[in-house]
């Protein structure tokens, strides 16, 4: 084996190297600083649980998604975390059992069998916040703000966001009767987003041709704040859940609106990609030069009541590693370059750093100097006090 | 399944709740902190990798503890990291390719296969330090400094250092010609420090009464700075490396006790547990009340040659989730409670987090109030301004 195959790195598990990984750690602190003022609290999850509680009502999806490891310890099936969203609303049905609205923030590794053309690489740095508790559209609102002040706290310029609304498409699911495989092809085609295979679908399974026409106005409708009107008049014979569904994106559209002018929503009624467990409204924040959405999130109620308590939960997650892209940084020359020894360094040195200096000590022998490790100034002796002085 | 089970954490695999998880967050920021002070820059090694390129030349008890995955899109094994060092390593040796000294920290989540008594729980937060690149005592000395200097950070009082040197046990095994299974079982009777299992093994395969004698002392030479005198004595006859080993464990010795008095070092020269990969003199540091070390490390130079470079390297690292317990922190009652809704209550409330306060609003319905989210403070309408008021 060469050195090179020797150190060849697993498609999409990449190692991040100054200064990269310093952007990373920036960035990771002013959103936690920002959950923080918003009054989430953060928690760690466990970066491997037993399959059986890890896969508890996430889909098939993340089943795909999860790496799987034997317990040495028990025999049992483990998965490293692929998503941190569910483990956090177990944590808040199971370990928290608060009354009320619960907050809740993270920012931690997470790994993917499977490279998802939506979601990046396989080992994300997830960072996200979850809010249960509170089944109004004020949780769904303020989940919304925060998304966006994230990406702005990145350095995000324009942004646009795509809201829709999984109740829609449930809703007419059950109307016209569909499970099992038929369903399961007919959200496929939606999730291809081609009006071919869609007509197929639905010319094969949906009888009612009230119902086949709305599924059809699904997989169209999308586009500016007109798709909410056209939605009206094409659902107007609809189940009731589905006007409350509109009405519920309606309020949200006017909600972006009066605090961030800015950022014109858009709608795609028929977007089903990536949201395995989600029982509401479900959005995604893109950014120009961006392929995939940077934050991603919605409602996705009762996810705990395997875990013995049912509660709304609404929230959104974001990559740090893609965000971290957004404003790149070089690190600032900024540090004192200090000799390899001297009398009365050490103390000087000691003092330095209590400031808060960045100070890097030569090491006797050593070649390189302060321009290599971002040295501005340098101690020097002078009528025997150490003093720092400009390069 | 009941829902107990269905919850139940698999053994050492934990999760972190509030307020635990925002110390350790804390803790984190001031640890990375104080190693960028010291001239050290941050990386994050992949989680996962092939797992050829992971156990390369780091020995068989990190290959025990490393769990396996198979690679589905090359169908290759992959291990997930279980110890971060040897990955920093490579990166020192292949992708950073500097010359001179290079300084780099971390801090991640890391995962082993089985639980070790002297390494805590199975899925640690790694967080340390290495220094590639100089083989001097002056690099040894750095890493002991800032071991001491970041126990010290984490609130410990008390700390006690114990200093080793794994060039004494190899010179004396290359002198007495041992390898392959006799060298293993005298090995592991000098980890279980066991007297009559070390007399035994020595008795078995030590030919040179010389050399027998001194495998004897090597179990028997552990204490305060007394040992470093017998162990000259003892060692009068060695091989040369051995007197390099103790004068390096000397001159270590006086640069901790010149700038830590306070801290005064013993002295275990048979300490073999836990190092795997180690080529000089090793550490590990104590405090009162922990039964396992709360910081280890020393020299293991050469990690990186299999990898195009075989450098100098020095460095420890340290259990984040250990750490934080040593001075455990209540979060502060310092939040704003607004109410649910309001004229201009947006405008205060996106206002007040601009100037980093805690503003939890109330959601419309809400039971809990003020005291449950640790909020002193009430915003109230007076005047037509909204004001926060003690509570």
């Amino acid at each position: 084996m060469t050195i090179a195959d020797r150190w060849l790195l697993p498609d999409g598990m990449d190692e991040v190297l100054p200064p990269q990984a310093s952007r990373m750690e920036e960035l990771r602190r002013a959103l936690l600083d920002l959950y923080h003022r918003w009054g989430y609290d953060q928690v760690m999850p466990p970066t491997a649980e037993f399959l059986d509680s890890l896969l508890t009502g996430t889909g098939s999806d993340l089943a795909l998604q999860t790496f799987k490891l034997t317990d040495q310890l028990t025999g049992r099936m483990m998965g490293i975390s692929a998503d941190v969203t569910p483990q956090v609303a177990r944590m808040d049905a199971h370990s928290l059992k608060r009354q009320g609205p619960v907050r809740l923030c993270y920012c931690t590794n997470v790994l993917r069998a499977t490279a998802d053309q939506h979601q990046g690489g396989r080992s994300p740095v997830q960072v996200g916040v979850e809010l249960f508790g509170h089944a109004g559209i004020e949780a769904d609102l303020e989940i919304l703000h925060l998304a966006l002040a994230s990406l702005t706290a990145a350095g995000a310029g324009e942004i646009h966001l795509a809201l829709g609304h999984i109740g829609i498409y449930r809703s007419l699911v059950q109307a016209a009767g569909l499970a099992g495989d038929a369903e399961r092809a007919l959200f496929e085609a939606l999730e291809l987003k081609s009006p071919g295979e869609i007509a197929e679908r639905v010319a094969e399974s949906v009888e009612d041709p009230a119902l086949a026409e709305m599924f059809l106005a699904l997989g169209r409708l999308h586009g500016g704040a007109e798709v909410l009107e056209e939605a009206r008049e094409a659902f107007a014979e609809a189940p009731a859940a589905v006007g409350a569904a509109l009405e519920q994106l309606r309020a949200l559209h006017q909600g972006v609106l009066a605090s961030h002018p800015e950022v014109a929503p858009y709608f795609d009624l028929g977007e089903l990609r990536g949201y395995a467990y989600h029982t509401g409204m479900m959005f995604a924040a893109y950014v120009p030069g961006y392929g995939q959405a940077l934050a991603k999130g919605g409602r996705y109620d009762d996810t705990g009541r395997a875990f013995g308590r049912a509660r709304p939960a609404t929230g959104f997650s974001m990559d740090l590693k893609l965000l971290a892209g957004l404003s790149p940084s070089e690190p600032p020359c900024d540090g004192i370059w200090a000799p390899a020894e001297g009398e009365g360094l050490h103390e000087t040195v000691v003092a330095l750093r209590g400031q808060g200096e960045r100070v890097v000590q030569a090491l006797p022998g050593q070649r390189t100097g302060p321009a290599e490790h971002r040295c501005d100034r340098e101690l020097v002796l002078i009528d025997g006090h150490w003093q720092a002085v400009a390069l």
